[in-house]
């Protein structure tokens, strides 16, 4: 730590070898009130981060580390997790229950009902105290309580763009809600940095296919949010598809307009709903989202079309999965906790 | 012409530099009752199909010819028309009035309902009596009608899967026909061969956009035949995608079920009504078709699942925009129209 | 087994659920003179070959095996192995010895000279008997060879668009011997099928890099062929690359011209060289391969420039690495050894 | 322009709707010192910069203008020209002629020997005195006389990889100057921002090619720096490739050495005579260059390996081609003509 650093918030990044960890190393490298003092990686402790991501060339002395709580506790101010679903349970309580300030990027804080999370992710929730401390990391909806919070659970990638393509439908009450259907195409670092035959590129490349239909467990996660919004209880159809692209996600939603409605007449109240937020861009009538306008920036992208022969709402949204989806939320969020500048 | 070729069918293809017309010729290349007589094409008028397209070793001394219908017509007996929307109407007619046998792969002769076309397409109409001698040219829908056809009307690469992918459903009167959503997503060579920023290499790789919302053509051919199918005036969401691919179409089917229905019974339902078809391929519970998995071939894959919840059907269906989009499926039709085998 | 196929070849194929083994099952799918009779894969033992690959419909009641030698050996008359290197060995031996026809997909029988084989695969060779009545399965070179051999070391697919690239002018003596740079690009199939970080989609694609600089294991093999076609020792510099594309291979040969000679000339004797071959196609002057216009067929393109400024000469090869870089060119030595049709 | 712009050095782009703009737009974006006061397009004069770059959502007032000279001169003090080969002479010669800071970012004062620019670009250079100003600006080699220059020749891509991977090689004298040959893999973004077929995404995608060879126009440009390197007139052999990606070059060198030396050695001179430089990064032993590691970065990468068997130095090198290869460079001028901070 350089002698300027010392005023700096310290953090910590917990599995910081996958495409997330990465990401977050990518945007905090520029970070002017942040510094780094430590990452852990099972697969990778005592390695320099240097050796196996050289482009991170501003970490020079940053060595992973194998995860040993305590000895993480005196180097860090605010914890970064990015570790799999089920193993930061118990990491996330015992970082906040010593008093750090504590962003998760799992889903093992997202789901606020502790049985839907049983139920989805066929696992107990252990902390149910902790739980309750926690706050949903999506600024466009918890800015005030984001400022306040110590614990953030951090929206998964197919939620943060469905929801905010939702949110100022559902807030006017525009749409029959037992009619969402919600059809996501993500890009495959979603599928995380893994050895394994069905993200190898010869079976990617090329190719295009639907997964987890009807049963991807970002459901519940989004209707929790949407159904919030909508003030009561909503069930959707949601279709992940894999693409042939490192990162981004597109999602096409459809629901039925209560009443009948024009285009421009919906676009000037998304337009409106999203004024004042840095990351969101509502484009004009005509212009749709695509992934690659959005690639490595933490936007989220929208646009909406009537089809009026069906009396439909079609609203595309477009995100960077590592970033609006990941990373960049999180940094949004920790700079709200801190105070710091938002964008 | 060798001397084994006096006993094949002479065939023309006019419009053959495009990617259908490519693919034509490359499945003709072995095919056993068949002789290419004549390629036309304005752009490349008077050079050799070999020079263009190195790989079509088989067509040696074959060289693209501009459109000369008189001269054409001592040349062929059938004819395959891949040329431009609108100007295809013209030349439909004019073979199919000399009494030859014409396969049309525009739209021109798709849509039934002459005031339908006009709307859709911009253009009037001036072949209605031709027009209604077409014959819809889905081999799973029109078979018999095909074999006794002299003008087919290949279908579209989005319609032939979606309505392939509701037809059993359908038939069966499984679903609610005011809740059809059909979200497709396209390679790139649907887009066409051509000159054109829009689908220069920078702008779609690692790119992936929606377009035609709500707008698109096919729209109204998807109509037709699903309401013929359904006994009744159909209207769906239809949205179609760019997937920076080569080739390939997936469509994603959302429809609400009438009746509480498990996977198992629908997709025994569907094997049932594909059972004695040599290019389509239902899968087993649990599997989903993939781009890749249909690639080169004339085979469209069907996978379908119930979402219990919302009591949705949901079926994904997977085509080579070319082959059974395209070229495939003309050919396909050719063999029933001349009693030639299937496969 | 059908009736039909009484009197047919029986084959097997060992290693049958890597991508090479995929390809060979592909393209003998509609060989007129051959039945499968048995495919073999440690992983994927009792598993159909369709439920792994649902395009090879035509394998409807195939079932991989373990690879038990001799219950194989009752069940087929030539065998084509597409093992890893090293496990190959014996099990060439063991069918080769016990009477029948083998092709072998991997290197072991490749390199003639034992020592080498051990200097750069760090393996004894065992068998060198057998080895020594291996033929190297080059048609282009050894078609007579080939015709009489019963046992075929199949070409690495580096080696075959190397050698090929070179033939005509190291038969003809152009260029100087000391000077010949091999700069190869490999689509990623030519990697394998396997479950590894290397070769996952986010890492391959959007990438390109160099590896195995002046140490890839084709190098000997390179070296071998083209110091027989020269007529004396030859040394090369190789230099593969990984491409991020599925299959395909460009090679670009850099060598000193021994005289003056112009692009004409050099083309006169390559197409020369290479008139009677199905599967060469030497390209007009001022044209070059694309790795593309070879994808899916067995056939080599070649192309060739002067640079009169450095008196070099440039030759540019493109293969199919799959195809004539594997189980296309295994295909066409089993058509040469059994007398079938070459094509 | 905002009050706090007004010490701001002020920038016009001319050209900026091509790749190379774009990319200076986006590294301009959140550069300190620098204000954008104009931007030309002769296609899409009268747009906003928004309407057609949603991305670029600082520039949210800025508008194409058609590239009226008198009109620009008022607005900027530096010029950055990314206009085509021939078209930068004269706009470089009045805005220089006029006492302007200019960036040109074409080739047509690259080359300083006006008949060898005659002889490969086909053009007269009509501004002998102003070519004579012009200092080639490549930071490694000029950064004294970039200091001090009113006019730079910015590099073009390929020759910045190969002048960067062979400087060290070239200014210790360890390689043979009559054997060097240069094998270029160039991302597509790399053929400009346009309409045609040739870089069109089908015929692009999953494809792989050489063009230019022996031809290709920056072969001057790399001899004329490596000449002046070796201290005596050189030649090469200089192949350019296709690569189906948006963004990158790979070049592999290939010169025998004078001596004999391990790789080791070379590695440790390469690093000495790179150690101060900010944008170039030497790999160690065993390590090559990905251009996905070099993405989006100003950064090359170099990696070395000693052939032993052929007493050959063989070079990886890679960049960005739109940031390092041409934008980034160009900002990287600026920054050290003006004073500013390097990085």
């Amino acid at each position: 730590m350089k002698k300027a650093d010392t005023n700096k918030l310290k953090v910590a990044i917990c599995g910081a070898s996958g495409y997330t960890g990465i990401e977050l190393l990518r945007i905090l490298a520029f970070h002017p009130g942040v510094v780094i003092t430590a990452v852990t990686s099972e697969k990778s402790a005592g390695k320099k981060v240097l050796d196996i991501f050289p482009f991170l060339a501003q970490y020079k002395n940053l060595v992973y580390e194998p995860m040993d709580r305590e000895k993480l506790l005196q180097k860090a101010d605010l914890f970064f997790l990015a570790l799999p679903h089920g193993a930061s349970q118990e990491a996330v309580h015992y970082f906040f229950s010593k008093g750090k300030r504590v962003i998760d990027l799992s889903a093992d804080y997202r789901i606020t009902d502790a049985s839907t999370y049983a139920e989805w992710y066929g696992l107990m929730h252990n902390y149910n105290d902790t739980l309750r401390k926690a706050v949903y990391g999506l600024p466009e909806i918890y800015r005030k309580k984001i400022r306040k919070a110590r614990l953030i659970a951090n929206p998964g990638c197919y939620p943060t763009s469905a929801i905010l393509g939702l949110m100022p439908a559902l807030k006017s009450r525009l749409v029959d809600l037992s009619t969402i259907t919600i059809d996501s195409k993500s890009g495959t670092t979603g599928a995380g940095r893994k050895a394994d035959l069905g993200v190898s590129f010869c079976e990617v490349n090329e190719g295009f296919k639907a997964y987890g239909i009807a049963t991807h467990r970002h459901t519940p996660e989004i209707e929790q949010e949407i159904s919030s919004l909508a003030g009561k209880k909503v069930m959707v159809n949601f279709t992940p598809h894999l693409l042939p692209v490192d990162r981004g996600i597109l999602t096409t939603i459809y629901a039925r307009l209560t009443t009948q409605m024009d285009t421009k007449k919906v676009l000037s109240l998304y337009t409106q709903a999203f004024a004042a937020e840095p990351f969101v861009r509502v484009l004009s009538e005509g212009t749709f989202p695509n992934i690659k306008h959005v690639r490595g920036t933490n936007t989220c992208e929208i646009g909406a079309k009537v089809n009026p022969r069906t009396n439909t709402l079609i609203i595309v949204s477009a995100i960077d999965n590592l970033v609006k989806g990941a990373a960049g939320q999180a940094v949004h969020n920790m700079n709200l906790m801190m105070g710091f500048s938002e964008t």
